[in-house]
C-alpha cells in the first residue's frame, strides 16, 4: 500500500446490474443448525466481523502487511517468516499487488499464490492487494474469481499507478479505487470484505484535504468495509483524520498504517514513494546516525511504541496495521513492548487450522502429517468436504499424490550444503543413519559438530510436547529405531496447558501414546512377536515401501489419539490414527528418504546407496498404546523387542 | 410353530422369473468406507451372519418363541416381558402367525405388530412366521413389504393349517412352505433371511420320514437359511434327525424347539396339534401329578435342562429355540440352569439399541428420553436418518408429536387403580406430590403403605446406577426439586464396569454429572442466582410449559455427557444434552403431568387442581457439571439455593 496513489478526480460509476453468481450460499450455509462444536469463532466469521467483535470485547490486535518476493528462495523464507509471525497472533495479514510482477498468476512469487499460501498454507486471514488501473474487467474479475477459488475472502482496492507521467481517464474503464470497490460488490455481491486506503494527510494528488477526504467517503459508500490508512508520523496525525472522517459519516473502522523506521534507506525512498513530509524533529535524530543501522532501528521502534501507545490510550483505535517491509525484528519488538504480541495463543485445535472457507467445519486430521501440515493440506487440497467430527464422515478419502516435493511451501527451509552438514556428507553404514536421528533428537552436533534441526519429515527442530520423550527416544533411535513422530500419553489435563493444552477453557485434554518409526525387517520380526503379548493394549500398522502391510486394527477403523471434552459442547477428537489414510502417508514417507535425503548425493554412491536400501528393505511402522490411564507402554514394547534379539 | 401341519405331497414351484425390486442396496452401502465405530457386529450382521458367527467362536445361545396376545392388556404385559427377556440375551425372538388373528393388521394385538414392537421398541432380533395356505400372492407380498418397511428382515416361511378336514391343492397358489420361501427369494432377493421348520421324528401328514427329509431339503435349496425344528422329548430324537438331514445333504444351521413342560393341560393340547406321543416314561412321572402345577413344571425344568445338557454336549448343537408359551418362569430357569441366560450383558451403548436396519447406525441420543427410550424411537420412527457420532449430524431434527400417551408400548405397565395407590388417591397440595417423588427415590411405602415404583417419567423403579444418587436426591425431592432423570460423574471407568459399563471391553467411560428436574418458580429464581457463580461449570436449560427458555449453552450446542474411548476406535459419545430436542422433550414431560397424573382425578377435583398448578407454574429444569473430573457440584448449587431462599 506504501506505492498507492489515487486521482483527485471524482468517481465515475461502473454499476452493472447483474449481481454476480457466486456469493449468498455461504451465509445461508451458516444460518442451519450447526454440526460442528465451534471452537473457534474466528473460524467463522468474516474479517470485519472479527474486527467488529475485538472492538466491542476491547481486545486490541494488529496485523501486518508483506510484499510478494523477488525469487524462490525469498518466497521459502517468507512463508517462514509467515509461521513464525503468526505465533504472535495477527488479526489479518495482507499482501501487496505488484502489477510488474505478474501478481495474478501461480509464479510462487507473485501476490495471488503468496496470499493463497498464507491463507491456506499458514492458516492466516489474509487481505490480496488489487489494483485496477491499466486492466480491463475481464482480467480484474478474473483475478477476483480466481481468488476466491483459493479461499481468499478480502481484497485491498486500490487505484494504483499509473504507466507514465501523465494521467489519462479511460472512459468506461477503471480509474479509481472507488471503480474497483463497485465492481467487486456488483459481481460477487457480499462474498469478499473489502478495505480501501486512506490519507491521514490527504493523498498527494489530492485538490485538498477535503476533497480527498469525500473521496474516501464515496468508497466506503460505494461497499467498503473498513479503511486502513497510509502511514504518517505523529498521532496527532491520525486522530484528527480520524475525527474528520467520522464528521462527513465515515462510521466504519480505520485502521492507522504504522511504519517502524528500519533504516535510512527504506525510509527515504518510501518518503520518495508516498510524497510524505517527514517531521523535522525526525530528521533532525536520524541524519546524524545515518549510517548506524542498529541505532537507526532502535530509534525507529521507540518512536513507533510510542506512537502507537499514543493511539491504543485515545481510546478509538483498536487495531494497529503494521508495514513490516517484509522484515520481522523491529515489528515484534514493536508488538512485544506494546503488550498485542500475543506470547501463549490458545489453541483452538493441536494441529493448525487452514483459513480456508472451504475448510472452516475440518476438525479432525491423520496423525501423520503432524510434522507436515502443508504436505496434508496441498493433498487433500481438492476434497470437498472435509471431515467434520468423525475421520469416518469424509466423502473424500482420496489423497493427491505427493510428487512436488519442491513447491516452494513443502520445501525444506535449509540449502543442500547446509542438509549435507547435517544428515552427513558421507554416509558409512545405516548406523550412520541412526547416528543423524539420534542427533536431532538430543540436539547434541553430529560428529562433524554440526546440530541437526531438521529432517526430512521434519523441517522444525523437536516440538516442546516431544521434547517429553526426548530420553526414551534417544535411547531407540540409536538402536535402529528411527522415530519420525510421537506424542505422549495424557490423561485429562486442563485445556489451558501450556505444552499439551488446546479448545476453549474450562475444558481437558486427552491422548493416547504414539509412536512411529522407520526400522529393519529383523527388528520388526521380533516386534511382531512382542506384539502378541500386548494385543490388547496396543494397535499397530507396519507397512514396507511395497505395501505390505500387518495391522491389528478392528475393521479398518480409525483410532481417535487425541480428544478434548469441554464445557457445553460435544467432544472433539482431532487426530486419528487412519488406516486407510496411513498407506497415503506411507507413500510419502517413504519417498522423503530418496527426494529429501538420497538425492542429495551422487548416484551410485554409497551414501545414496545406503538410504536406498534403507527406503527398500525398512518398515514403517506406528504403535498405539490405547489404554491412556496407564504409563505409556510402548517403551515396554521396544526393550521387549530388544532382548528378544538379543 | 407348533401348530404348523404340513402336507405330504412334492411341492410345485411357483418360481417368478422378475427379482423383486427392493433388495440389494443394503449390502452395497454396507460396503462402503464405514462412518461409523461398529461398537456391535451383532447390529450390522444379519441373524444367519450372527448364527454363524456364534457357531464358529463356540458361544452358545437361545432363541425364544411368542404368540401374538389376545387382548390390549396382555399386549402391554407381552411387551414387558419381551424387556424382561432380552435382558437374558437371546439371539433372537419368533412371533407366530395367527391367521386367525388378522396377523397382518395394524391392531395392537396383531403378529406383525407384536414382532414390530420387539423389533423397534425393544431392540430384539426377530422372526416373524407366516403362513401361506389359503393367501392370495397379492396378499402375501402386500404382508412382506409391510414386514420391510417394520424394519423385519427375517421371516419363518411356513404353510399353515388349511381350513376344514380336507385339503385341496390349489393350482398355482400356495400349496406348501416351500412355495413361499421360493415366493420371498423371487420377489425380494436376498432381502430377509428365512427359517423353516423341520420334524424331527418326520412330520404327522407325511409319507414318511425319508419323504419328509427330502421336503425339508427341497424347502432348504429354495433359498431357506436355517430350520427350526418342531418339539420332541428325547435328544436322540434330534441328534439323529440332524445326521439324517446332513446325510442328504442339508448344511444349514438345525437349530433343536425346545419345550420345557409346564402344565398338563398345555402339554395335552399341544400334543393334540402336534399330533406328537408324549413318551410312556414322561407320561409315568406326569399322570400322578397332573393336579399339581409346580411339581409339573419342576419336572419339566429337569427334563428340559437334561435334554438341553445332552443336546450342547454333544458338540453339534450351538443354539437352543424355546417354546415359551408366552411365559417366562419355566424357561429362564432353564437357561439360567444351563449357563446360557446372559446374567451381565455387555452393553454397546448406554442406551438400549433399536434392532431396525434403519436405525444401524444410529449411536447418539439426547439423555431426556432415557427412561422413556421408547417413546423416543417413536417420536423418531419418521426420521431417514440417524445420528451417528454427532447428534447434529442428524438431517431430521425434527421430533413427531407425542399424542398417543396410550399406544400399547408406551403405556405404563400399572393399571389406574395401582397408580392411584402409589401417587395418592386423594392430593392435599404440593407437598403431596413432593412426598410421592421422594417414596419414589427411596423405595419407601407412602403414607397409605403403598411402595412408588413408577413415576410418569419413569416406569421402572430407579435405575442401579441412579441408586448412587439416591440419598441427595431424598433429600432434595422432599424440598420441591422434583427429579425426574440425573447420572453421576464419571472420570474413567472401565467400559466393563457393571453398573456404568458399556461398549467393548478394554475401553474406558466417562459421563458428566446430569440432573433434571421440575421445580417452582420461587426455586427457579433463587436458583438463577446461585448458578451465576458456577457459571463456568455448569450449563443449565430451564423452560416452563409455555416455552419461555433460560439457558446459557452456548450458540444452542450439544453438549456431550456419556462418551467412552475404546481401543482401536473413534471416540463414542452416545448421550448429549441437545438444546434443540429439549424443547421437543420439556413437551412430552409436561404432558405426562397431565395424561399419566391428572386425568387419574375427576375434573375440577383438588387433587387434579393441584397437578394442573404444578404443570401451569412449574419450570423442568435440566443442570450439567461440565467438571467430571471434580466432586459433582450440582448437589452444591442446590443447596446453595436453599440458602439463599432462607
Amino acid at each position: 500500500m506504501v506505492n498507492e496513489t489515487q486521482h483527485t478526480c471524482s468517481a465515475s460509476s461502473s454499476s452493472k446490474s447483474d449481481a454476480g453468481s457466486s456469493s449468498g450460499s455461504e451465509s445461508s450455509k451458516d444460518s442451519s443448525r450447526c454440526s460442528t462444536p465451534v471452537l473457534d469463532a474466528d473460524r467463522h466469521e468474516r474479517l470485519r466481523e472479527k474486527m467488529r467483535r475485538r472492538q466491542d470485547s476491547g481486545d486490541k490486535w494488529f496485523s501486518l502487511e508483506f510484499f510478494p518476493p523477488r525469487t524462490a528462495n525469498a518466497a521459502v523464507n517468507l512463508i517462514s517468516r509467515f509461521d513464525r509471525m503468526a505465533a504472535g497472533g495477527p488479526l489479518f495479514i495482507d499482501v501487496t499487488w505488484h502489477p510488474a510482477g505478474d501478481p495474478g498468476s501461480d509464479k510462487e512469487t507473485s501476490s495471488m499464490i503468496i496470499a493463497n499460501t498464507a491463507v491456506n498454507y499458514c492458516g492466516l486471514e489474509t487481505i490480496l492487494h488489487m489494483t485496477c488501473c491499466n486492466q480491463t474487467k475481464d482480467d480484474i474479475t478474473g483475478h477476483l474469481q480466481k481468488a476466491k477459488r483459493l479461499g481468499l475472502k478480502n481484497i485491498m482496492a486500490l487505484r494504483g499507478d499509473p504507466i507514465g507521467e501523465e494521467w489519462e481517464e479511460e472512459v468506461d474503464g477503471f480509474n479509481y479505487a472507488v471503480d474497483l470497490v463497485k465492481h467487486i460488490r456488483n459481481e460477487f455481491d457480499d462474498y469478499f470484505d473489502i478495505c480501501v486506503a486512506g490519507y491521514p494527510t490527504g493523498h498527494p494528488e489530492a485538490e485538498s484535504y477535503e476533497a480527498d477526504l469525500r473521496h474516501l467517503k464515496e468508497k466506503v459508500f460505494a461497499g467498503a468495509d473498513f479503511i486502513i490508512t497510509q502511514l504518517f508520523f505523529r498521532s496527532e496525525t491520525f486522530l484528527k483524520f480520524m475525527k474528520d472522517c467520522q464528521a462527513i459519516g465515515i462510521t466504519c473502522p480505520i485502521i492507522p498504517g504504522i511504519f517502524p523506521i528500519q533504516g535510512y534507506h527504506s525510509l527515504r525512498q518510501l518518503v520518495k514513494l508516498s510524497k510524505l513530509e517527514v517531521p523535522q524533529e525526525i530528521k533532525d535524530v536520524i541524519e546524524p546516525i545515518k549510517d548506524n543501522d542498529a541505532a537507526i532501528r532502535n530509534y525507529g521502534v521507540e518512536l513507533a511504541v510510542s506512537m502507537c501507545r499514543e493511539l491504543l490510550d485515545s481510546g478509538v483505535v483498536h487495531g494497529l496495521h503494521f508495514y513490516t517491509l517484509n522484515r520481522e525484528v523491529a515489528t515484534i519488538e514493536v508488538l512485544k513492548r506494546l503488550g498485542v504480541w500475543n506470547e501463549d495463543p490458545r489453541r483452538p485445535l493441536p494441529w493448525a487450522v487452514s483459513a480456508h472457507p472451504k475448510r472452516r467445519v475440518e476438525d479432525v486430521r491423520p496423525i501423520f502429517w503432524a510434522s507436515r501440515p502443508k504436505s496434508y493440506i496441498y493433498r487433500t487440497q481438492e476434497w470437498d468436504d472435509f471431515p467434520n467430527g468423525r475421520w469416518g464422515n469424509s466423502s473424500s478419502p482420496a489423497f493427491g499424490e505427493l510428487k512436488d516435493y519442491y513447491l516452494f511451501y513443502l520445501k525444506s527451509k535449509s540449502p543442500r550444503e547446509e542438509l549435507l552438514k547435517m544428515w552427513g556428507e558421507e554416509l558409512t553404514g545405516e548406523e550412520s543413519v541412526f547416528e543423524v536421528f539420534t542427533c536431532y533428537i538430543t540436539g547434541e552436533p553430529n560428529k562433524n559438530g554440526y546440530k541437526v534441526t531438521c529432517m526430512p519429515w521434519n523441517d522444525d527442530p523437536l516440538a516442546t510436547e516431544t521434547n517429553l520423550l526426548k530420553e526414551q527416544l534417544e535411547k531407540v533411535n540409536r538402536r535402529g529405531i528411527l522415530t519420525i513422530n510421537s506424542q505422549p500419553n495424557i490423561n485429562g489435563k486442563p485445556s489451558t496447558d501450556p505444552i499439551v493444552g488446546w479448545g476453549p477453557s474450562g475444558g481437558y485434554v486427552f491422548q493416547k501414546a504414539y509412536l512411529e518409526f522407520f526400522t529393519s525387517s529383523e527388528i520388526v520380526t521380533a516386534l511382531l512377536k512382542v506384539l502378541k503379548k500386548y494385543e490388547l493394549r496396543v494397535n499397530y500398522h507396519i507397512v514396507n515401501v511395497k505395501g505390505q502391510n500387518i495391522t491389528n486394527a478392528p475393521d479398518l477403523q480409525p483410532n481417535a489419539v487425541t480428544w478434548g471434552i469441554f464445557p457445553g459442547r460435544e467432544i472433539i477428537q482431532p487426530t486419528v490414527v487412519d488406516p486407510v489414510s496411513f498407506l497415503s502417508w506411507k507413500d510419502e514417507a517413504f519417498a522423503l528418504w530418496i527426494e529429501q535425503w538420497a538425492k542429495l548425493y551422487e548416484e551410485e554412491s554409497p551414501s545414496r546407496m545406503i538410504i536406498q536400501y534403507i527406503h527398500d528393505n525398512y518398515y514403517l511402522v506406528n504403535l498405539v498404546d490405547n489404554d491412556f490411564p496407564l504409563e505409556n507402554c510402548l517403551w515396554q514394547v521396544v526393550d521387549d523387542t530388544f532382548e528378544l534379539l538379543n
